[in-house]
């Protein structure tokens, strides 16, 4: 894995899961900005009107030798979420995605798809490669999840000693988000949006409210952290998250 | 957090808790890199016979200009693990430990205390910072755990779309571990050692064996993956882990 980037034996590109952290540039490891230095293409998930998160945080290391391949999501607010035309669109727009990426491969140019935290923790470079996994040769690199940087600033240490972790969405149902939150052990909510107040209302309910703390844009120039109870009221950004460090003694 | 290392308006250092990544030396970010090359002390924990794992992921970041505080773990092997004298002697050794720490700040001096993989999960870092945290600034720098880079490793994403993660001690009993292993969930067994061969049993049982990784010193030159299946019996290394992605469809 620390080879430079070459071409690969069948005279393809590599591809890359590049993982670039949570959003700070300087969280981007040694590995994924050489890696990203050196692929003539450098691709990444972005809205029409901006070039995403990813890209942002990776602004020093792409210069004008690099070939820039965005992929720009469809415009969507006219289609129901969860509609069968929404869905087709998006599965159409990833294959394209994929095929955009596979075209550059094939040409023997290696490609680096950004990916906003880790590439394989929910990250977005899933959509380019599971389409291609079986036609190219390709790496992940693994980078600092949101979950990590969300972690470390707490007062107290995320996991320790022989703490269980329950990571869960937060996009889950009322049911569902209570059958997941246990006081036993240690619990991330990522993606809490619009779910805010009712994650507050089970963890106070569940009785641990004193030990979760609410983080937002961790890493980032606008981060914000504070507990629980103190979360401004109503809808939360889409990437914040709900952190409840494990149970034991952390005095 | 993107400030240079100064001392703090106390005159006193600034602790720093300095994630090194799972082991590969270009693992470790920028952040984490500058910062360890800025404070004049850097502090690690190792064995009386090495210098540990996080210190030499670090080597090229360390310079003459340094002065370096290792923390050597006691002799204990003549004490059973779990007793009181053992538990005793451990507790000492942190106590000591901490207080050669702070001699550094109160002087002034800020120090880099080095952590395998993410400072907050699981990393020793906690056994300086829990003593030292009321008496001095202090600030951790989040890295690539251990889980990424095994999650990095395997041929389907760890976690997609809208899946959950269990994060458990490969440590626990069958009891425990039974119960903590979901088929519904992808799940992360960390430190697997001597109980390799029962977890392979309980994830057989359960029926999800062809969704489970085994994974020793991911990122490491001798890092090995392999289907759990084809795992070595007996025992495995204590930094081994088991990764069960998310029951997805993955192609």
């Amino acid at each position: 894995m620390n080879d430079a980037v070459t071409t690969t034996t069948d005279g393809y590109g590599h591809l890359y899961g590049i993982s670039t952290g949570p959003g700070d540039p300087e969280l981007i490891t040694l590995k994924a900005a050489r890696l990203l230095s050196e692929c003539p293409v450098v691709a990444y998930f972005c809205k029409r009107n901006g070039r995403g998160r990813a890209r942002a945080s990776c602004d020093v290391h792409i210069t004008d030798q690099h070939e820039e391949l965005p992929l720009v999501y469809p415009v969507t607010t006219e289609l129901p979420h969860g509609s069968d035309e929404y869905r087709q669109q998006i599965e159409d727009f990833f294959e394209e995605s994929a095929e955009a990426v596979a075209q550059h491969l094939k040409a023997g140019r290696s490609v680096a798809v950004l990916n906003e935290g880790d590439a394989f923790f929910y990250g977005s470079f899933m959509h380019i490669y599971l389409r291609l996994k079986d036609r190219f040769e390709s790496t992940v690199v693994p980078g600092v999840g949101a979950m990590m940087a969300g972690g470390a600033l707490l007062p107290h240490p995320l996991m320790m000693r022989d703490d269980q972790l329950r990571v869960i969405p937060g996009t889950m149902d009322e049911k569902a988000l209570r059958a997941s939150i246990d006081p036993e052990r240690a619990t991330v909510i990522m993606k809490v949006g619009t779910n805010l107040p009712l994650i507050r209302r089970i963890v106070t309910d569940i009785g641990i409210q004193d030990r979760a703390w609410y983080v937002e844009k961790a890493s980032m120039p606008e981060e914000r952290v504070m507990p629980l109870m103190e979360a401004p009221d109503g809808k939360a950004p889409y990437f914040s998250m709900v952190l409840i460090p494990g149970p034991g003694v952390r005095v």
